[in-house]
């Protein structure tokens, strides 16, 4: 007898029929003779009607109550599954985030979850109740309803997991696991047996969609393995788990690309101390998160300074940044829009030099100039011109065999 | 500075333009000096596609699921609500029946509200905040959501004005006030000024829609004052109070008709000591309720037995009792789905003869047959064929001049 914790996403629980779908997989892993929790998102496109109601009230909605009113998308699908389990002869119950017991801090719309207090879960549990958690919500302190962001049920699935010590944390999703990079763009796209917590927690990072990158922290700090699996077959998906020896004998898992980020550079910057403070205290204080910084040597006592920012955010910050262009007496401000950020992540950079080289000319053979770089132990991240990005995923997938399925992994 | 409840039904927040009116209005109340708490029910339509969405789920929803699922409604309403105070300019809170602390029973769908703790609505009302607070809904002893029934938010409402001992309870809805019977039937019915429990009661048990009578039983309880207005209006409605001496002072105050009832006959019953019992036994086990029931003098042995049911409840209880005429050898069981139940209401009935005496020479001169007829000390009621429903209430308001405006009243 183990314990299981499921998660299925909007698109597997999006209309009547497929909760019913849902609830006969649920039982089948019942069946088998595990308990089950489940954790479900609001139905496809509940939550973004939500927040359309909510826009026609007024542009600015209060973060407390634009919770209370999202929150309501989790709560119709758990008592509509917890019927549509009834209806098939077996007992579950519904929880709410307050019912549940899953406190979060005080941050409304993206609230982090700090403690599960099991109890209730358990007591329906030993009822022989399959129990279904509304993800994405909880309570604060206060006892206010919270909700975790985009993507947060994933976060509620893997925290109840390791509260309640389950064997494992099932995803279900509309993918059938996690791919060395996005099939759509690449053909050859194959999908990974088992990924490490790191390399996953870069990908989530460097822009695959399949984990929302909060549940993999959380899934790494309390060792709770992920099963990311389709809701529409049977075949295994990916495990993500912690490293082991042979997943370091590959040098690189997967290949990823950002569109989303947008590249602005500020020439000829007085090179003297406090400048990039003077430049990054207002664009932070503006709540934009900035992502790669790259300062050229000085020459002349000036400096060029290049960083990228969401381009949901570019705007905001030229327009800061032509004010603190000024003040500091900096040249101009440069931006561009048309730019992608390609990925390489695998655990076996740390011990093996070359890979860096094999990207770059990679590159170089397919005509693509590098802009900017960075790299962290286990990734490098090259800034290119935004048309070249499915030529550059193509290539370096090729370039690294990671269609073939690695030995020992 | 004096506390008002506010209740807003369904229409009255049926569009985003409509909550934003409601905001206004509320704030008018805040800005005249009062702390205002608001009690709101789900968007028109809303309950009725949750429950639609239940029904297509399975035929058999469980209770406490269906709770889950149908008190999301409210739950929008009381956010999108507090958006429009807020972006007004004034402050305001959504509560919800785990945060106001609405304890009920275990009821499921119908549950009773057995008291409200109210620290956490004070707090928000300290910090001059516009409180609004989910109606229909509660919590039972163990933390699950239960609903109050159809109509529940006038109970939440009139609850929490007795738990924060308000100086009144307004009632907002469609309809300007309580009239002296159904302007849709009679053009000349009145607006009352004033009305007493104890008629509103009878009213509402009798077929008047415009206030639920658990709630009118709460006020009365707690000799809570209702004002029962319109959302669209800012004139005066009906009170809703205890009795006084010039309310005695009128024979009659209203007139109702029913037509959701349907007529049993069992005919030549062995008038023996333990037969009722085994007539109605079945019937209330089936959860039927009884209302009427008339039992001739016996003759020869023989009774028969006349009694009325909802007519929804008709089929179900038609077929329990052909099953028990047999047993208990009665002649036959006799059905009839097209009457209607006129009543007449007036705390005066008390103090005077010659009330019924009116009503049945009034109904005769009309050419009505009266079918049965039952009576309480503030009220008396005729079971006639459905199809004189309307002649009858028209006759009976001109005969008991309930167009003219009572003195002192």
């Amino acid at each position: 007898m183990s314990l299981v914790v499921q998660k299925y996403g909007g698109t597997s629980v999006g209309s009547i029929e497929k909760i019913r779908d849902v609830a006969r997989r649920v039982i089948e892993t019942k069946k088998e003779g595990n308990d089950v929790v489940v954790v479900l998102s609001a139905m496809a496109g509940e939550t973004d009607r939500l927040i359309r109601l909510a826009q026609e009230m007024t542009e600015t909605p209060a973060p407390r109550e634009l919770d209370v009113l999202i929150s309501t998308g989790e709560q119709v699908s758990i008592a509509l599954f917890s019927m549509a389990v009834q209806s098939l002869g077996y007992k579950a119950t519904s929880l709410l985030g307050f019912q549940a017991t899953i406190y979060t801090d005080h941050s409304y719309g993206r609230a982090r979850i700090s403690e599960i207090d099991t109890r209730r879960i358990m007591e329906e549990i030993r009822k022989d109740k399959i129990v279904a958690v509304a993800g994405f919500q909880g309570l604060d302190e206060q006892g206010n309803i919270t909700t975790l962001g985009r993507g947060g049920s994933d976060t509620t699935a893997v925290a109840i997991a390791a509260a309640l010590k389950a064997q494992v944390c099932e995803i279900f999703t509309d993918v059938e696991g996690v791919y060395t990079t996005d099939p759509r763009v690449c053909s050859k796209a194959r999908k990974m047996k088992k990924v490490s917590y790191e390399e996953m927690l870069e990908m989530a990072s460097l822009g695959a969609k399949v984990l929302e990158i909060r549940s993999v922290e959380f899934a790494k700090k309390y060792k709770v393995p992920i099963h990311v699996r389709s809701t529409f077959t049977d075949k295994e998906g990916t495990m993500v788990l912690p490293e082991d020896k042979s997943m370091e004998k590959i040098l690189v898992s997967a290949v990823t690309y950002n569109k989303n980020e947008a590249r602005i550079t500020i020439t000829k910057v007085p090179d003297k101390p406090g400048t990039a403070v003077k430049i990054f205290t207002p664009i932070s204080e503006a709540g934009v998160v900035v992502d790669m910084i790259i300062q050229n040597t000085s020459a002349e006592g000036l400096t060029d300074l290049t960083f990228t920012v969401p381009k949901v955010d570019f705007k905001k910050t030229m327009g800061i940044l032509k004010k603190v262009a000024k003040e500091i007496k900096a040249e101009r401000v440069l931006g561009d829009e048309n730019i992608a950020k390609v990925s390489i992540i695998g655990l076996g950079m740390r011990n093996h030099a070359g890979v860096a080289t094999t990207m770059f000319s990679t590159l170089a053979r397919e005509g693509i100039n590098i802009m900017m770089i960075s790299t962290s132990e286990i990734k490098i991240s090259c800034v290119i011109d935004e048309k070249y990005t499915e030529l550059a995923v193509r290539a370096l997938h090729d370039a690294f065999h990671l269609d073939e399925e690695p030995h020992g992994r």
